[in-house]
Order: C-alpha cells, then sequence, then structure tokens
C-alpha cells in the first residue's frame, strides 16, 4: 500500500482525496497497488472537519512521517513550498506538486535536488491536459521548434467574450471575477504572469532552457478595445492571449502577450475557459493538446495520474497499461442495442399519401421524427430527409429494410448517425 | 549503446532510422543512452542499397540476434508478424511496433506473452499523436466516460473536400489516391475498418474490453450524396467518420461510422488528413488530441518515443526529462531581437499631414506597413489602424515611444502582435 501525504487541502486536495477513494479499484488497476492518502494539511483546521483523513496544521507532520511514500503540495507560493520541497526530498519522499510559481523559479534546483527520487508536476501547466507527459515523452523524439499555447482560462474566457458577444473588457472582467474565474486581485492572470509560469515549465522540458519570468517577455490582455476587436474580426483574426516559445538558430523566444491569430488556426478555435497548446516537433509536425486547464477535478486528475507515474515506476508496466480487470463485469454492449439519433434519406417518388404512409412506418416502430424536408430530385421523384429523436439499431434497421421493399421508395435508404 | 532492429524498412521504417541518426544527441540526452538501428530487415533488396544499416530478408536474422534489444515491427499484416512477435518477445527483446491489425486480433494474446517485457505501440493509433500516452498515462486517475475520434486521415480529407469543396465522392477519391492518401483498393480505409483497428486499441486501454473487429459496428463513407451534404450545411452540421466507444452502465459500446457532428463541437473543426481523438474522463472531462494521422515522419515520431520510453524505464528519469543539455550553446533570444508582426492602434487629431508625419516615422524604423485602416473615432479624432510587416521589438517600441510624444497622438498607442 502506498501512503500519500497532501499538503494544502483546498479544492484540488479535496478532489486529489475523492478521486483516489471514489476511483480506487480503477486507480489500483493501473498503478498494481493501492493508493491512500493518509494525512493532509490545512491553514484552518475549523474548514475541514468532514474530511475523511488525519489533518494538521504543519507540513513537517507529512513530510517527516516514515509512513508517507509520496508528498503532495498544492499550498502554492514559491519560498515556502520550496523549502517544503526540498525537505521532502531530503527525506526521501517522491513528490508530485501542481505548484507552477515554485517550479518557474526553482525547478533546476529541484531536479538537481530530487536526483532520482520521482518528482512530477503534470498539473502545474493546463490543469487537467497532459501535456508534460505529451511534451516529454510522447514527442520525444523531436527537436522542438515551436509551443504556442493558451494556456490561460480566465484570459480566454474574457477574450472570447469580448469576441463573440461585444462585451467592453471591464464589463467582462466583473463578469468573470462574478463567475469565479477571475481573482479579486486579477493582474496574475491578466497581465500574462500566470501563462509566463507555465510557458517556462514547458520550456525547459522542450529545450533545457534556464530563465526566470522576469528575463522573458510578458504583457497582459488589458487595454484591449472594441476597436481592436473590429480589426481583428475585418480581417480574419481571433485575439488570443498566447505563450510562446520557438526555436530560432541556437536561439529560444520565450514570450506571452495578445496575439491576433488567423480564424482558421487550430488554435483559434479553443475558446471559453478552455487551455489549449500547439506543439510542433521537426519529425511529428503540428500536435495539439485542448482540454480544460483549471478546475478542481481537472487538476487533481493529472495530480493522481503523476501518483499512479510513481507507483508504476520501477515495474514494468503490463502492455495494456492495467495489472488486474480494470472493471468486473463490463463488457460488449450488443451492436443492435446502441441508441442514437439518426438522418435518414429516401429517394421517393412524389405522389400523395407517401410520406403519410412512410411517417407511419415510423410511428409502427417507435422512432420519433424530430424534423423532415422534402426536397424534388428529378422529375416526379422526391428526396426524403428525416433526422429522428433517439433510437435503437435494430429498430432503426427494421424500419430501413421495411422501407426498401415500399414501391414508392426508389433506392436504398440510407443513414448517417447524429453524434 | 542499445541496438535496435527494424522488421519492415519502408517510408516509416526509413524514417525511424533517420530520425535516430539525426537527432541522435537530443534522443541520448533524454533516454539516458545511445541508441542506434543495427539491422533491418526487407521485402525486396535492391530496393535498399541507399540505407545505411545491414539488411536481410529474414526476420529471424534480428530476433535471433543477441546484440539486438529491441525489436521494432512495422510489416503490417495479422498472422505473419504475430508469429514474428511472439518470437521476439521469448527471446526477451523488448517490443515497438505501428501495426494496429495485429493488435486489433492479438493484443490480449501479446499482453499475456509479453508480461514484464516491454512492448509498447503508441504508433499504431493516429500516427504522431501520443493518445495511448495520454489514455495509458495522463488519463489514469480517470473512469473514461466516452472516447470519439477522427482515426482516419483519408476519410476526412475526403469529408472535408466534399463539405467545403461541395465535389463528389467518386471525385474526391480520384483525388485522394492521386495524391498517395488512399490506397488502390480504398475499401480499408473508406469502409471503416482502419478506424475499428485503432478503435479497438483504445477501448482496452480505457475499458480493458476484449472485442474483435467482426464484434463492431463497422460502417465507412461510401453511399453519402450531395443532398446530405446540403442538409447537414442547413442544420449546422458536418460530416466524420468517427471510431466512437463509450460507457453506458456495464456496457461498453464500440463503432465506427459516418456521423453528422454540430459544427460548434471541437472535433467538428478538424480537417483534412489530420486526427484528431476527444477523450471524456470523469473527473477531468474532455480534452482532445490533434495531429498528424500518417505519414512516415509522423508515425516514426512515434516509435521513435516508444523506444526511448523502454530504454528510459528500469532506471529513473530527472524531472524535465533530459540528462545532459539538450542542445549545446542554446540559449535564451534576448527579448528586444524578437519578431513579429504588429498592430497598431493609434487615437490622433483628424487633421492634414498627419498621417504622412506618422507613416514617416514608420518609415525610419524600416517598419513596413501591410495595411492601414482610418476610422473617425469621436469629433476631429480618428482611430488609426496599422498591421505591420515583420519587425523587432526594439525597433517597434522606439516607434511607439516616438509616436506617443506627437502632439497629434492623443493616447498612449497600443500595440498586439500578429502570430
Amino acid at each position: 500500500m502506498i501512503r500519500v501525504g497532501v499538503i494544502g487541502v483546498g479544492t484540488v486536495g479535496r478532489a486529489v482525496v475523492s478521486i483516489l477513494e471514489e476511483n480506487a479499484s480503477i486507480i489500483s488497476a493501473r498503478a498494481g497497488d493501492t493508493i491512500i492518502v493518509k494525512s493532509g494539511v490545512v491553514r484552518n483546521l475549523d474548514k475541514v472537519r468532514d474530511l475523511s483523513i488525519l489533518v494538521s496544521q504543519d507540513p513537517y507532520d507529512i513530510i517527516n512521517d516514515p509512513e508517507i511514500d509520496i508528498v503532495v503540495e498544492l499550498m502554492g507560493g514559491i519560498e515556502t513550498p520550496f523549502e517544503i520541497l526540498k525537505s521532502a526530498l531530503k527525506n526521501g519522499k517522491a513528490v508530485v506538486t501542481a505548484n507552477k510559481a515554485v517550479l518557474a523559479y526553482h525547478r533546476y534546483e529541484l531536479q538537481e535536488i530530487a536526483g532520482e527520487i520521482p518528482f512530477e508536476f503534470e498539473a502545474s501547466v493546463a490543469g487537467g491536459i497532459p501535456i508534460i507527459n505529451a511534451l516529454r515523452d510522447g514527442l520525444s523524439a523531436n527537436h522542438i521548434l515551436s509551443i504556442m499555447g493558451i494556456m490561460n482560462g480566465t484570459c480566454n474566457f474574457m477574450l472570447t467574450k469580448m469576441m463573440k458577444e461585444g462585451v467592453a473588457f471591464d464589463a467582462v472582467l466583473d463578469e468573470a471575477q462574478a463567475l469565479g474565474y477571475a481573482e479579486a486581485d486579477p493582474t496574475f492572470d491578466i497581465g500574462g504572469f500566470d501563462a509566463a509560469h507555465k510557458l517556462l515549465i514547458l520550456a525547459s522540458i522542450a529545450y533545457g532552457i534556464d530563465a526566470k519570468p522576469e528575463e522573458i517577455l510578458i504583457e497582459g490582455i488589458e487595454g484591449i478595445t472594441q476597436a481592436d476587436i473590429a480589426f481583428a474580426k475585418e480581417f480574419g483574426y481571433t485575439i488570443k492571449l498566447l505563450g510562446i516559445a520557438a526555436r530560432d538558430g541556437a536561439e529560444v523566444e520565450l514570450r506571452v502577450h495578445a496575439s491576433l491569430v488567423r480564424e482558421s488556426a487550430m488554435i483559434a478555435k479553443i475558446d471559453g475557459v478552455m487551455n489549449g497548446i500547439s506543439v510542433v516537433g521537426d519529425r511529428v509536425g503540428e500536435t495539439l493538446y485542448y482540454g480544460p486547464g483549471a478546475g478542481g477535478n481537472a487538476t487533481a486528475s493529472a495530480v493522481v495520474a503523476n501518483i499512479i507515474d510513481i507507483v508504476r515506476s520501477g515495474k514494468r508496466s503490463p502492455m495494456l497499461g492495467f495489472n488486474h480487470p480494470l472493471e468486473e463485469g463490463l463488457h460488449l454492449k450488443n451492436r443492435d442495442d446502441i441508441c442514437s439519433k439518426y438522418y435518414l434519406r429516401l429517394r421517393v417518388l412524389d405522389k400523395p399519401g407517401i410520406l403519410a404512409k412512410i411517417t407511419q412506418l415510423f410511428a409502427d416502430h417507435s422512432i420519433s421524427i424530430e424534423a423532415v424536408i422534402q426536397r424534388p430530385s428529378e422529375t416526379e421523384c422526391a428526396h426524403l430527409l428525416f433526422a429522428t429523436h433517439e433510437a435503437t439499431e435494430r429498430s432503426v434497421r427494421e424500419l430501413m429494410s421495411q422501407l426498401e421493399v415500399l414501391d414508392a421508395v426508389l433506392e436504398t435508404p440510407y443513414m448517417i448517425r447524429i453524434v
């Protein structure tokens, strides 16, 4: 059994505890061992009465606990967690952190101290998107030519609203704050600093480049007006806050700023609070990773994946990634029982009563019609196009075979499922 | 030093050899060891005179070579490679394969035989996209609710042409064949079978479900007509060939078919030969992975990533993923030297001569103007909106500071970079 201690049991920490409890069976199948959260550290003991784990206010209760195998750091900040992580590593604890700030400043020192001890940080960039996994492992054969990403959901939410609904900056900031997407002091997000921390982490993995936030170009989205939005629309652009790392000979440029991006680019299609990161490798070409960049459960998904990685390491995982059946009793659904909405195309003789006859057949099979269009296809013929509500494969196939033999139906009915 | 043998040196195999040679330095930094291709197996020895590796026509020359550590299988097919892979595993060789067909039929037997021996297959699904990496490792904390993907570039190329350019099915198939995207006998691609093989592999990792292609719903894109395209457009859909795995209670449904997908869905935005796979986890929500699903270099990128994984396994990789500097001499570019195109917004007094004065300043800094728009903003005032060609940060900042002090310029100039 592997025991985890969580330093900082807020929204993400609670989700880590809940995933390890509620998804315990599938996690032990994948990790090859049982993982439990033994204890947590909180700022205020009064707020955590409902937690199922031991809690204290002293991180060293976890760091010095000989039973704890993995320390999860979710407290945020720079120097305090740096000291705590160093102590954890010195005590031989494996570390998982979601803290981008401590990594933006101290990642190389932490790598040096960690040495052979596992240190994982997937959740520090783009929340639930396994972008570090992709960059460090999936694309490891490539020289990385560029990384270009929407790494801050707050800014992307605001810019999407400004572009699509014409809302002014101040109004959309108010809305983001009301929805909990932006802090009371929004500078860290809208000034580009949050994205810069993430960019620095990715640039280290891609290029081994060492830089601090102060050394790179960081601008935010303050100051964008309706005049800029109008210009962007007129010329086929959208506006995004991008973190960009790009190779240029022996130089690597790192920058975070508002950007006019062609509407046709994949990165331009990422809207709202979602994050998306495009990575271009010299061999693979462009790949893109999209998903939720924040939120307790999404971030905790990455934290727990790192915990599973650490538990797996040392032993060889089975080829398909699980040790015993993922879930007892899970089985393939009979294809006839699959439910879908359907689009049906019929070519029919254009005569009175045909539509009534055909729609009666739909009713006989309890298939409810959402929309129907009749279009002339040639002399005396018409296309009947139907969209249905949910139905089973079995009922639709039976309907189609009965439609096919009608005299008025001139060719085999054609069907496309609506997803 | 790690020695690799490649069985099947065609387009992908040649790219594997070339990546391991040309990216050797970055690969050894990431893998912690030197990796070379010692030998290859080809069908026709006459066609490979230009290869830098030993070649033979007998796979067992590689499988029985005690110096070979990793066998890469790129021959395709089902039963022949199955026998070869079994023999390689019995000889203790680690295996990397890009062969989806052998996995669609024999993945559980291969997992059983492999046991503790590394067996990797990232390239078998969606080419260069590290989707297996994401599903097996990055999302391991999640119950997977659904997988929905464009897993066949040939079909997606054809459907995109049909939707966007109104080209008929037969004409676009001819074009796909001429471009080398479709085989002379295109049934395997356009009938949905290629996508089904990939879906079965992903479903095994997500659900541990065992099924053969014959047991699941597989339909292709033959039969889609202009009437269907018109219907889709009218109702805000696009048409995609999707592979779908979805959890429904204790049942998993697996299906491949043409699908009407809402234009606003991320998966609908994936066009041309590109692949994209959306995965919904119970905790992370939706994540999506996009990239090239085929091509020698993209597929080889995944094969080599697997080779690096195998070389790394057993020892602990450093936190940032590399052992010695990734590249000597690589350094951060000075932020003033960064080049970009720029959009500039000026609010100016609307008087004769202002535009001439301002554009002269652009010329003085050798900043070339691509477009300019003048719009009245209020009485006697106007917005001047410029788009420039490439310029350095330094020159644009100097220009902006000189513009700012002009009497006719009424507020601090604002700039957004064009990416």
